[in-house]
């Protein structure tokens, strides 16, 4: 993919559109960035976000509203607060720096490679396993599924993540893990940190309806990983790993 | 609202339903619980997240494999640690519990009331705030709108709370707060965090394209705060504040 401008909240990448008839085509796509931002006050990191660049002052403030700040002094103290603002660190699961957090984890070995229909039977069952999302409308759901296309494992949440870490956490319990042949299934986006918990899990393929952000881009290239976005009505979004899509050579 | 269920993923409110022809009726719906539960490891807190009950046992092995221990180690310790989580607490913000949180906020005392073409017309006009959403289906909206319904800040963001945190920090910058007359809309869902942040800014309405989570709609009727959701196609649904609704007595 094309380096994400850290100063701009879209780039640009290369796809594989692969339709519902199973046409495949090249494709430049547009897709959101995700990039780690600290927000340092007085030297002190208060906190470290995954965020799209832009705006970089008003995250910080209102930020430091929400935490219980004076909206005066917020106001009053913009200059200085600008200048001890620093984009550096990803602070997710606390690590100190994002190639740390990389360095730990891996690429996906398995050989394991996936039939379209396969890939596209995964999605078209997946509403199935999303009961409490049909009566409010209001939860993600994430599946594990086997290579052929089985789901076994659906769970629901409020929270993206969790859904994702309750069906690795299943696997993880049962001594299922590394889950080699299988795919992870998402109901919504894809960010870093759902990518990263699947390459933790040892899985060489993610499915989601909805956008994957750059970073999730980035990182499912490095550890060899089949990200799929836009996964409705038989089609898909190649956006990383099409080595592991049987056909797509 | 009904008291909701710790063990399970739903909860049902009574709510009023306003269609795009004016006509309301209240009807009984079910919303997701979001509950806070800390992730408790020999004594340590590791982390506290807000999430939907149930497969908590899942949810705390999946975020320890997240967070680079041993699966092995994980399917071992089932037991042990099973007796080590604790649901408690609130780690928004990093506060020591919800309460206390709560505590150090107060009510939205402004007496706006607000038009339902006003509130209509707002989500009408958010999709022409989302250029970046348009061109890559990935990012998430907030906005700011006065009591008549014009739009004066809008920001994108991968994060749903950083793309909050973005138009509120514009707000304490620009020596705006608190927001007595205004409203937040926002593209997605409504999670206990947003409905806090809106609170702190002093914010008397949340109009929302998806559902809120029980939290939400608690915190919102305890603080006064209008929470609309589902607002598509000139209709919505209200969830709390009803009062700020002119002609919804």
């Amino acid at each position: 993919m094309s380096e994400p401008n850290e100063r701009g909240p879209i780039c640009s990448v290369t796809t594989l559109q692969v339709s519902a008839d199973g046409a495949m085509r090249e494709r430049r796509e547009e897709v959101a960035v995700e990039a780690p931002f600290a927000i340092v006050l007085e030297g002190e990191t208060l906190a470290i976000t995954m965020r799209t660049p832009g705006h970089d002052d008003e995250l910080c403030a209102g930020f430091l509203l929400a935490e219980g700040h004076d909206p005066r002094g917020i106001a009053r103290a913009r200059v200085v607060k600008r200048g001890t603002l620093s984009s550096a660190s990803c602070g997710v699961c606390g690590r100190d720096d994002i190639d740390e957090l990389v360095a730990r984890l891996g690429p996906v070995e398995a050989p394991t490679c996936f039939e379209r229909s396969v890939l596209s039977k995964v999605m078209a069952h997946l509403p199935e396993h999303q009961p409490s999302f049909a009566r409010t409308g209001g939860l993600h759901a994430a599946a594990l599924a086997t290579q052929t296309g089985e789901i076994w494992c659906a769970r629901e949440d409020v929270g993206r993540h969790n859904a994702v870490d309750k069906v690795l956490g299943r696997a993880a319990l049962d001594g299922l893990l590394p889950l080699s042949t299988q795919l992870l299934a998402v109901s919504g986006r894809t960010s870093f940190e759902i990518v990263q918990k699947a390459v933790t899990a040892g899985l060489p393929a993610i499915v989601a309806i909805s956008a994957p952000s750059s970073l999730a881009i980035e990182l499912a290239e490095r550890f060899r990983v089949l990200l799929l976005g836009f996964a409705r009505g038989g089609g898909f979004t190649v956006y990383a790993g099409r080595f592991r899509l049987l056909g797509a050579g």
